[in-house]
């Protein structure tokens, strides 16, 4: 018998009097997202949540509204919160009104407030969980009398976790959406350079055509960023490790050349490989007077910075998202957005639709798990062709440039 | 023999507290405006600008800025006037404290203010001006005792009134900035597209690829937008009354249409042909729910704002940049940065490197002028092709992607 | 009263037993020639041509063959030669079919062969031409008794003779084409490009992606060219003169440079200058060892191939129209097309739909000048721009991708 | 103890006379076949071949020949026949001048002939085999003491087959080379779309911007023939029944739709898909007057030709890759290669530098089965990772747009 919803711990936020505001950013999400609506509209039918309690975290933003109130509409109850550095405080006050909804997030939390709010989630015995990182998993499976059935989680990052230090422990299925296609396809090959775009012309004012851009990695987020930077007329180079992708992009018009030589003539260098110390010390010295540092990678620590700052006579921030650095030697470097990711630093994160997308993935595995989470195996498992196919298909039928009828 | 300059009347600006934010925008945009570096260069060596005295009216913002310093370092004397709308008061600020410079602007300048701040700058008694709609060039032929020896124009309207009303009547030379190559080249037909980018994605974080967008215009600034968002993945409709254009945009992968099917189809309509009443009354109609109308031509009446508002049962800002209309019927409107430049209302106007070199056309051109007006016909004259060539050779030699050497 | 046109000499072809072979090229080429389908119903109706008799010089092929067709149902008689080189002798055999059509042109003329076709196109006494370098024209105002009352004149050197030698000679109007800004917009900056790959696929069967091209010359054509290859995958270098091109280049995602490092590093070198002698013998000893040449500007002169030829030290045919040429020091050079348009000799020239816009230029002007040949002033005119909004006009009708309805 | 490789039939070619021009071809493709150059300066010093005898199937032209001679480099002596379709007699003849090589092939044979030639090869008794279509393997095992060791296959049909009513019986390695991500990213995914251009330019000469396309299947063959169509300027329609791709298409810019509305709507349809029957009865009727068909896939059954030809009313060859055909109520369509792969019949198949690689992939499988086949799993094998990561380094050291040193 579960802990009654109403005896949970109220919501805590920081200031409901930016209700108003947060209320918009939703609203001006949801229109936009017309994946989630069709699904909504599905879900208030078949009511597959009723009953259900879901532990979430995930960013609390605008985007991320619109899933949880898409859960919500199928009948969950939940309980949420989310990374402080992203939290929209806006939008967690708005939040506070939707009924069955928990949320304790706020974005001046330190780490000790975030651990709290995650054990008031895990406090609020949920029997399904929507994660992040894994943190609400390998918090679950520590508890004696979880109710747990089935869980998501978002990230590549969490399901490198179940399948490493997690493997083996987890008695019931998740569902990791990032390995998704429909991710990799449209959040990363395709959303990733407009995005990038987006952050860069909003950090720096500067033109794009013209000018040498140095990406490094070419995955599938180095090649959205690089054919974006391409179509905008920028000559761009390419440095990868990988020979089969150096050749795609060499294939691709791309100058493909090293890390040295591309530090010693791009414009700017925009990292994106997922690992960590790509640009480092030995490098800075090959810069170019003016030279720009960006990063689209996850961790914000592809570029070194410390390296930077140890090694530089002085810095300043010369723009709102630019830190310029005086190198020994005379030369000053641009780093943008203190190496973090470029659109989320800069600008405010993807494009919406992109999200629609991968929330969608979301809210329609939490549907699945939820009629029948005892048919799939334990532990991690990939989002079920079904699912990908039935989320493209919602998708194809809300855009003007698709006719199927 | 003039007045002292030290007699002028003093800089007016809104808050002398805000110079050092405003300094860091002139060294940010001075940092990305190579082509009036290497003029100013030029002209701290010839000084071709001493002893003269440059009655100027042009938006008072940071790349504006580096355009005041350049021909200081040649030695003029400047007083400065902007249009309020657009003028940054912490520039405005920070200008002040510039040697040889008077400079009068207010964010907040209603009409009243702006002409006396107009009246200033002809009582200072210039030689020269450098003028955004003809404004001093008309005040000052309205002066019995005007010593002005040349001037130049930046915009295609004050053409318009040198070679209308004002024809016959200029008794000195006028270079027109707003004609040149490099004008049309690179702010219109390259610039416009990524600018319009930059401005719906901070109005809007919407996705491009996979919309309809609706160009309508296919002129320099049109064919510029059009491209862009082609190349970003768009379906492009375009809308042109030049058959020979229109012809142009179907032979680029362009749907070639009316303004009505346009209007019924298009996710995203914008407007780019420099003429009012563009989108209207009869169109709005005809709308799809949840249409966005933006704007990048010149003149704010493209969009019948007014006859939106008169038809629509309610309004109300959705996001910053986006007001929504209900229309009658149910269907809601979404109207871009009030149907104003999208680029200058939602974004910050131009990338920086574009004005470099119009600004660089301004500055040459004074030059040329400073050094030999009497060598000019009174009136309207395009830039000397000469001026052009040495521009865009300057121009190269900045760049990245250009080995000349 | 002209001669009666059964008593001119009768129609010169090379085998009339190519005439079936021939048909079908004329066939489907007017499969593709909407615009010209379009005029042709309405001079059929009209018959303005009706008692006009035309003396035309132009190339004898398919294409040429529809705009003839076209003319012959406005109702002109029709006494026509070509250029030697690029007759297509079936077609002109299918053309000695046709009623009021004479035709005198085989691929293997020499000069004096072809000299005295135009002397028969001459003795035709025509009161109309049709003229292709100003030949007929020239050879027409040293006739005491001409007839003729208006003209049209295919090309710019033809241009040229007008505005030069003949200049103030020519006591009809002459409409020269070539110059309308539909020849310039679809044949050079959208035609140019899409022939030349055509062209390059068929003499090399090499890819274009990952690829270092260097074109020369970025005119309406060369823009044309580099713009295509880039978008197909090739790194592209443009060397050019005029720097308010080259930066327009440079704004495009080209690498900018001189013809020597264009030279030392690219795979394949296209010229399309229009000037002759542009890649000569100082060049081609900085040519990488298999390097390819091309040409695709008007005059076989851009690459000095005698040059070339007394360089080596051996040659050979490589491929049907690649010549490999042995350099001192070891390295080959493979040259295209014998240095001639590279579409033209190793495909079969412009697509047709280009040639469709063109030839209907030719017509329309035609007709007009029929109707009003004494409303024009003698000598050179433009095409005039009601003429081009008509093509234009016509043109979109034809276009899947245009809804206008 | 192997028969003598002396003993062996002599070869059979179609004319040995044509050996210089085949010579030439061969001469031409190994100019631009730089990574097996690489490969063969290898095998040279290291003769891995050296006592082996390989019996090949694969078609006999000039780039095929190329890989031929470098494995005859690395020692091997080899018996090979091809596919009667693609044989160029010429470059046949001139491969019979080769040391340690058989050949059995001529563009006329029919199949009892081929059947014949397969037996050859086979009867040569050799240790290693190279195939297509998997032929060979499959009378490998019929043998009683045949020595295979090791087999590379080339096609996707052969891997079918051998994961098939092959599996569990072919008791040696096979590497099938179709796999590799090397193939599906150059020869499918990079390849397809240029070598379709080629073929419909040669094909039709008609213009391909402006135009409306549909391309039916969206896989890796299918997205690079859109991309490509798309950057030079036609309106893209996609045919995908699957609904990621058929996203993905829709994120690109092409307008998604049914084939009905693809086939009413498009100027030219082009099937891709790999399956039967695409383009049938039902969607002939539906095509717009003048309506063209082509296929890229790699059947020739993708339109029922059949069902063409018994719907129409008549038909005629209007170009030599152009079949027309009338359809009841008047309208006509055009049938471009019969149907069969458009680059392969209308042009002259893959660019060279596409199929360098895949050729050593080939060469490179054959090396390492040779050094160690004991070491490889009997049965189908994918291409070892190595060896797609050492084709690739090979590949980039090729390319004048990169540069690792």
């Amino acid at each position: 018998m579960p802990i009654p919803f109403t005896t949970l711990e109220p919501s805590l936020v920081a200031d409901p009097d930016l209700a108003a505001e947060g209320e918009k950013r939703v609203a001006w999400a949801r229109t936009h997202m017309p994946v989630l609506a069709r699904l909504r509209a599905e879900l208030e039918r078949e009511r597959p949540l009723d009953g259900r309690r879901i532990g979430m975290c995930l960013h609390v933003e605008a985007k991320t509204a619109v899933l949880v109130e898409t859960l919500l509409a199928g009948g969950a109850e939940i309980a949420w919160t989310g990374s402080p550095a992203t939290t929209d405080d806006g939008v967690a006050a708005a939040m506070t009104a939707r009924d069955r909804l928990r949320i304790y997030a706020l974005k001046a939390d330190d780490t000790a407030a975030h651990q709290a709010h995650i054990g008031r989630v895990l406090a609020s015995d949920p029997d399904m969980l929507l994660d992040n990182g894994a943190d609400l998993i390998a918090g679950t499976i520590e508890r004696p009398a979880s109710r747990v059935l089935a869980a998501t989680e978002e990230t590549t990052s969490g399901r490198l976790r179940l399948t490493g230090e997690l493997a083996g422990r987890v008695p019931f299925p998740v569902i990791v959406i990032n390995d998704s296609p429909i991710k990799l396809s449209f959040e990363s090959e395709r959303g990733i350079g407009p995005a990038t775009v987006d952050g860069f012309f909003r950090a720096t004012n500067t033109f794009i055509a013209g000018k040498t851009f140095a990406v490094v990695g070419f995955g599938w987020c180095g090649r959205s960023l690089a054919r974006t930077l391409r179509a905008m007329g920028a000559v761009v180079m390419v440095v990868e490790i990988d020979p089969v992708r150096a050749l795609e992009a060499a294939y691709e018009g791309m100058l493909v050349t090293t890390i040295e030589k591309a530090a010693a003539r791009a414009d700017t260098i925009i990292t994106v490989t997922g690992r960590p110390g790509i640009v480092r010390t030995e490098h800075f010295g090959l810069l170019k007077d003016g030279a720009m540092l960006g990063n689209m990678g996850h961790f914000s620590t592809e570029i070194d910075v410390a390296g930077l700052r140890a090694m530089a006579t002085g810095s300043r921030m010369v723009n709102t998202h630019v830190e310029e650095f005086d190198l020994p030697g005379g030369r000053r470097v641009h780093l943008l957005a203190r190496g973090e990711m470029l659109n989320l630093t800069a600008a405010i994160g993807h494009q919406i639709e992109v999200m629609d997308l991968g929330f969608a993935l979301q809210a329609h595995s939490m549907r699945i798990l939820a009629q029948d989470a005892a048919s799939y195996t334990p532990g991690y498992q990939p989002v079920p062709e079904h699912v990908n196919r039935a989320i493209a298909e919602h998708g194809l039928r809300t855009m003007s440039t698709v006719d199927l009828d």
